[in-house]
């Protein structure tokens, strides 16, 4: 049994003070002060690559957020990742990072949540529940139910990973290992990552784990937190990749589209019952996603507290971006009409080359997500979560200068180029709805409207995304950079592609389409007909070469109209 | 009702004496001439980017493989497919192509075999049987049993698709139309590929036909191909993107991988019979691909007659590369112990822009296809469809130079080169076995071991591929070339990766991988480990500027061995 100690608040975006300490973080590492020590990567700086809005650790590698919980008295978030503070690669001993936020865009980092016994060990993936009830035991009077968290983690050592769970009498800040872990204990080395939530119907917890290399999520039953009962499993499901990790099942509130009448009993499969809820299982994979590396998937269907039952037999895309993995939700939210959740930023593939220093990856933002009833085609009705991004203040002013430029029709001899109109700092927003009218172009055409973000030190270097009616898919492109990872790195994908069908059809032929764009330095959040779909990558321009304008180019005539862009800095 | 002649053979691979017709095909088709004329593309020249095994037509455009089977009187392969003569992209009147091969290397080209009737509309995809017994009442006595070909195909119209049949006296070079046609209408615009098999255990003709965007597979059954009878629908199952395209229903051999022991009673879920067989359903999608654009699925699992059952709910790659789809079986082949097909090699994402001329697109080679059980972790037992390309000879001579290279330790600091030894042409394969030891290895290396094709005219263009210890993954990037549609068109992905579990583990961290690529002037078919997974990607350097060497390279030392490498150009 060990003591987690609180660590004084460090502010997140303050210039660290590293030292580069020589060694193999997978052998040397007998890093024991809870003060971390952060290996810089060698030749470039990296430092200005660190996101605005979106968690990051002060210094050390992150990667999944673990034990998600949001303080209803406190009115504060609690974002724990897996975290190794030694180095900026993973490595042993893994440790419960923890940041804070009251906004879900700037992050208290306050180090050290969970440690593991031994250094040859790690706290891996897992959960955190507020038992407001003292179902565990663990609580007296004095600590408010609001604030009773245990925290549900793998134990993870080269011999086998076991269910530990900690609890903490102050608010999340340190935690104390039960005493009589494990709770769980199958004798195997593939076995994490477990997800706790309360089931009020049954009025029981509820923890979802995997077998990872059986590819097989376990669902569990408990009445105190301590002793669990195998309830059911959901195996060989989905996507298999090489191993099924940090699984999730959530009651998730049903949304209708602004635009459309549908409701869940319009879907094309049965669906349970015509309620304001359904339940969602996720599943993340890697190695073996489909772009390469991680990816998050989702079923939706029915829980009766023993067995999840989807209701169709289909894979879906919980993020179609190459950076989006081990979506956790929280644990009580703001939200009553959402349910919240935040992902890891980043891709197995390539997180440990990425040239940012002294840390590695961020969290995706926060997102509301509900499920919503939607026609991919006017011949059927699907389920599909839908997804928003959430960061406080959400009603910062756009620029106001944009609203001359409504009902646009763009044609080829003409750039459009929209300036930021202040000094670039690397986070924008941009809010788009376009028309595309393809009737009568020529299959010989690409028949693209393509957004171009050019640095604004160097404008050879850019992103760009948009639309082809042909492919009928959005797209981004993230290799015009002259950075050496970008250029290198076999796994970095420049071009990504989602399919994206009309928000609305004015006419045969005539469509409506609506892109949020969400960038922050070295991240970007794409969000789909207001959330039906999102992608999320990661970029790297060279540093602080940030883009200053938005300049929107087509190859053909009298096809695109951009309806409305709303455009502003994200400058907090 | 109309009559398809029969064309005079051309030889494929000729010096194509196309002219320009201006016009858009769209609009202006008029083509009712058996003689196509095609279109170059504006600038570039393209002839040379003409594949010397894979199927193309000589002129115009190609999409999906229609109609395969075997004549296994005069022992000929016939590939139909999707063609526009009139133009190098997809357009109307769409005709059914016609190729023949006796090696699956070397095609002949027919031109039209099936026409639709008006100028407006398109003989759609679908597939033919060789009706032995007559059951249709098409044919008499003076036909060869095994030359009574019936197709069966989609009629397109802006109003309606329904399903035809039409049937050939010839041997399949001519077709005429069924008296009574449609053999299928629900008044759909959305209804198409028919697929039929002879089910020999319940004496019937079996059809599997998408109702595209309601996500379902119908099956229907006939005695005599004219009347059908829906049995059953397979819906809403795997990755629906926008819309199901060509579906298959095939019997497939159950084989077992060379180095294991493993039989269907240790899959891990329950298989109907521990039989020499398995049902696989086959399953296209486009748009709305996991890796953009086109994907080919597929499910495993019993079919009774009647109903498909998946023994598990997994969702599964045919093929992991980007340029695969629409694959069909065909009806009889010279192998008995498993399954040839063949698919469409291109992307409907790009497949209109790709610099060839004065055609465009090919298929893949075609492929055995066995279903065995295999071990992706030592803790799961799964099926998968295992992909072997086959080609005539494929006892051509491997270059003999290359046997001095066994067992050949790479190290950081020396590039390995292997020359081909004789004019580069740009149709080459190679077979690697290596071994990867990365115990001990820093997290901050990328552990990788790249293979660099570099052009023999103009190093500067180079193919990439390798494979990562860190990533767990096969990668292959076809990005670093100066051919415009390469670096600009946005859906031309760069990056492809494949996760790549060992074939063999010889020590805790020690693997052995097996790869056989398969290079053919623009199109690249890797195999792994004997053909646990494939990918399938097309490529363009500047034109002829073909590789003529294999580059090894390593960023690591003491970690990749070669074992055995193999290499031949394949000059027929």
């Amino acid at each position: 049994m060990y003591f987690s100690k609180l660590l004084s608040a460090v502010a997140l975006c303050s210039s660290a003070s590293a030292l580069y300490v020589p060694g193999d973080a997978d052998v040397n590492v007998q890093n024991k002060d809870q003060t971390p020590t952060a290996l810089p990567e060698e030749p470039l700086n990296g430092t200005a690559y660190r996101p605005i809005m979106h968690a990051t650790p002060s210094q050390g590698w992150m990667n999944d957020p673990n034990g998600l919980w949001y303080d209803t008295k406190e009115e504060v978030y609690h974002v724990y990742y897996q975290y190794n503070p030694a180095d900026t690669v993973w490595g042993v001993p893994l440790y419960w990072g923890h940041l804070t936020s009251k906004d879900l865009q700037s992050w208290e980092d306050h180090g050290v949540a969970i440690r593991p016994p031994r250094n040859d060990s790690g706290a891996f993936s897992g959960s955190a529940v507020v038992d407001t009830n003292n179902t565990s035991g663990f609580f007296n009077d004095s600590i408010d139910p609001a604030q009773r968290v245990v925290a549900i983690w793998t134990y993870n050592t080269p011999e086998s990973e076991t269910q530990w769970i900690s609890y903490s009498l102050d608010g999340g800040y340190t935690f104390i290992d039960y005493a009589n872990n494990p709770v769980l204990d199958l004798n195997s080395t593939q076995f994490r990552d477990p997800k706790v939530i309360w089931h009020e119907e049954s009025q029981k917890w509820i923890m979802t784990v995997v077998l990872s290399h059986k590819y097989a999520i376990q669902i569990y039953s408990s009445d105190n937190l301590r002793e669990w009962t195998l309830e059911s499993e959901f195996k060989n499901h989905g996507l298999l990749g090489f191993q099924y990790e940090c699984p999730g099942l959530a009651k998730i509130p049903v949304s209708k589209p602004a635009n459309c009448e549908m409701q869940l009993k319009d879907v094309s499969y049965p669906v349970k019952n015509n309620t304001d809820y359904v339940w969602v299982m996720f599943l993340a994979i890697n190695p073996g996603g489909p772009q390469g590396g991680n990816f998050n998937q989702y079923f939706i269907g029915d829980f009766d507290g023993k067995k999840f039952t989807p209701f169709s037999e289909q894979t879906r895309f919980l993020d179609h971006g190459k950076d989006f993995y081990a979506f956790q939700g929280f644990y009580n939210s703001q939200f009553k009409d959402s349910f919240l959740g935040i992902a890891w930023a980043s891709n197995w593939q390539y997180s440990a080359y990425v040239p940012t220093n002294p840390w590695r990856s961020s969290m995706s933002l926060a997102r509301k997500l509900t499920v919503r009833p939607y026609n991919p085609t006017p011949e059927s009705v699907q389920l599909v979560l839908n997804s928003e991004p959430v960061f406080v203040p959400e009603d910062m002013e756009f620029n106001s200068n944009f609203s001359s430029w409504k009902d646009l029709k763009l044609t080829s001899g003409k750039e459009e180029v929209f300036e930021f109109g202040s000094t670039p700092l690397g986070a924008f927003e941009f809010n788009l709805t376009f028309t595309a009218n393809d009737t009568g172009l020529s299959k010989h055409s690409l028949g693209d409207f393509s957004i171009y973000l050019e640095g604004a030190k160097d404008p050879d270097e850019y992103l760009r995304l948009g639309y082809s009616t042909q492919a009928a898919d959005f797209f981004f492109d993230r290799g015009n950079s002259k950075v050496s990872f970008v250029r290198e790195n076999p796994f970095f994908t420049n071009k990504m592609a989602i399919n994206m069908e009309p928000w609305e059809i004015l006419a045969p032929g005539v469509k409506v389409f609506k892109v949020r764009a969400i960038f922050d330095v070295d991240i970007l959040e794409l969000f789909f007909n207001e959330g039906t779909a999102a992608s999320t990558n990661t970029y790297f321009l060279t540093e602080e070469n940030h883009p200053a304008s938005l300049k929107f180019k087509t190859s053909v005539d009298n096809v695109f109209t951009v309806n409305e862009l709303s455009l502003r800095q994200l400058t907090f």
